[in-house]
């Protein structure tokens, strides 16, 4: 295989820009061959402005055409573990959305399905090709911040106003996403947050606000407090409620502390481990000696593309994924455990019980509401976005 | 009266620290006359050191003398509202350090004798006389910030090595402080926590890790989560045991956000507040305009010698304490609602169950041990500590 031939199925705001990307040429030994969607309009709207491309009006018959060797699954989050599953039953390598689904449950049986077919899983977890993630997680898998003591993100930079959240009906109710910012804003995040460490928690304790500063079912203000194995702490914090927000990422370890905030890493360095300074200190109020570094961060961050374009090579050259498809379960584990936590009003352990919380979710989706005032769904100006 | 004379009840670091102050003439209308220690050794080395001032080795010998009009509370923390109501009854003002105790209860007590005894009374909340927090005060009582949404305190470069912790055998230890980090290194913290933003938490989940960075009884790591009554939340971090550490205040509201960090204050600030834009918005990903202003900083922070000249002004010309000693039960409640969170594993309410506190923590103190390996008290080089 020289080229390989992708379906989209979901052509609504991230795939019709996944479209674009293709129709650029921006992808290479990469082709769009066909593309589905179950609304009329969005047929329409692809048969106009998408050249030498099929389009159909299921997944299935996406896939039973022949047409594709690879699909991007840019459905709703509820569809994406068994559109995926579909898939593979095809034979065909799939490169799912984020979140990988909205419950563990469904994600596990994704993750098997995968395994078993031998084809290429891929999550669209674009800011892992941000080169400053990379440098962190390459600084604190080589040890250079020694081990992991605390881990600190504020990322209450998600504004978004009520018109978002009333631009379409699926949004933001359980029945439709399934959460909130946790899902539908986050996942990058939540995913970064254990993949830059190398750590998941052991336990969270979440205290989640639904439907707090919008008219929403949904989680709209997170604060969540998690212990790792190693005694180590962390705070994630997350709203859709403020502007102008935050995006400051912290970990300090036994060797320093990293900040990686407004697009931009610093590096606090101590010239010995905090654990032999304390051991030979004699000095009342003696610290260890710490050094402000400057760490060269090379590279671009390559975003959308670059994950379309790693899992082409992967499909075609076996190049390692940089965000293998079974990895999407960590970051929404931890979203699907703040929420869990929120419900019973106290500690969730992970792994988490995924039956326990199935079940209170769909007490939550059995709830939902459907809005009353249900807004035209149209592809919006997703520039700036992810 | 012309002159305020203060004796200084414990001459430890703080107390010795304060009487090189009045001796090197800094106190403008207060004179030291007196103090006393227990401790025959601190009593030596007062005679050698201090020109005037009579030397006590006890405060009732000290109070009893009539060379004082007021007096400074420097002794262990467990003892402040005891030598505060004994001085009060005696028709003395007082100044204590903080904390204003170590539970609310005794500090409760300690204010009613104060209301009673129609003298002033302050606390050493020096961190108030910091520019940076009185202007962020101001721009919440002013309602510049809009209403408050939520508070984020990163309070982690309190650095404390072991050779700290054995540097005195009560130091670390439920009998001889009653708490760790949040009652020792974070009461300035707590304080301004909420003075600054004019509003106590209502209830508390706390996270206190007790010896988990060094051989000690008591926290040494802490993490809070906060609600207020108006909906908002917080987070308060705080530990002794990470370098470099960091001291990061931020709290948002509905015209912007505003935060403390190395000394600077950076407030961006909304051209209309959040809701007001949130209810006009029709765009999808709108977001309100929010402009990045220098505010200007005036004064100087004149740490603990402006407390104390504040509280001559107080005596002499009835000028507004900047730290009524009322007020320092506040910062306490909080400290106090963190251990009892953490204790019970569950929510803490407040106003605090004063009784409930009191007999937990008693449970810890009968638990104390001492240490075996006592090493004798001497002052310390105190510079750029507070």
């Amino acid at each position: 295989m020289t080229q390989v031939r992708y379906g989209i199925i979901g052509i609504g705001n991230m795939g019709a820009g996944h479209a674009r990307s293709f129709q650029e040429g921006k992808i290479q030994g990469g082709v769009l061959t066909a593309v589905c969607d179950s609304m009329a309009a969005k047929r329409d709207c692809a048969r106009e402005q998408l050249k030498d491309v099929q389009v159909f009006d299921s997944a299935e018959a996406l896939l039973d055409s022949g047409l594709v060797d690879a699909v991007i699954v840019a459905t709703p989050h509820f569809d994406h573990p068994g559109e995926a599953i579909r898939a593979f039953a095809k034979g065909v390598h799939v490169l799912i959305e984020k979140p990988a689904g909205v419950y563990v449950k469904q994600v596990r049986e994704m993750n098997d399905a995968a395994a078993g077919s031998g084809k290429k899983f891929g999550i669209m977890y674009n800011q892992r090709t941000n080169p400053l993630y990379q440098k962190l997680r390459d600084l604190i898998a080589s040890g250079e911040l020694g081990e992991i003591r605390r881990t600190n993100w504020l990322i209450t930079n998600w504004y978004r106003s009520q018109a978002y959240y009333d631009s379409g009906s699926w949004r933001a109710t359980w029945g439709g996403e399934g959460g909130g910012v946790l899902i539908n804003q986050c996942p990058h995040q939540l995913d970064l947050w254990q993949w830059t460490i190398g750590m998941m928690p052991t336990r969270i304790r979440a205290f989640c606000h639904f439907g707090k500063h919008r008219d929403i079912e949904v989680e709209d203000d997170v604060t969540a407090y998690a212990e790792y194995e190693n005694g180590a702490t962390g705070v994630f914090i997350t709203t859709t409620g403020e502007a102008p927000g935050t995006n400051r990422f912290e970990v300090s370890g036994t060797r320093g502390k990293i900040v990686i905030e407004d697009d931009q890493m610093q590096f606090w360095r101590l010239r010995e481990s905090e654990t032999d300074f304390n051991a030979r200190n004699k000095e009342l109020f003696g610290r260890p000696e710490c050094w402000k570094v400057d760490v060269p961060i090379h590279g671009r961050n390559t975003d959308h593309v670059g994950i379309i374009q790693n899992f082409t090579e992967a499909i075609l050259h076996d190049k390692p994924l940089i965000a293998p498809g079974e990895e999407g379960i960590h970051g929404l584990a931890i979203s699907n455990a703040m929420h869990l936590s929120t419900w019973l009003d106290g500690w969730v352990d992970l792994p988490l019980d995924e039956s326990l919380h199935e079940t209170e979710l769909n007490k939550r989706i059995a709830g939902s509401r459907l809005k009353l005032t249900s807004v035209e769904s149209k592809p919006a100006d997703l520039t700036g976005t992810f």
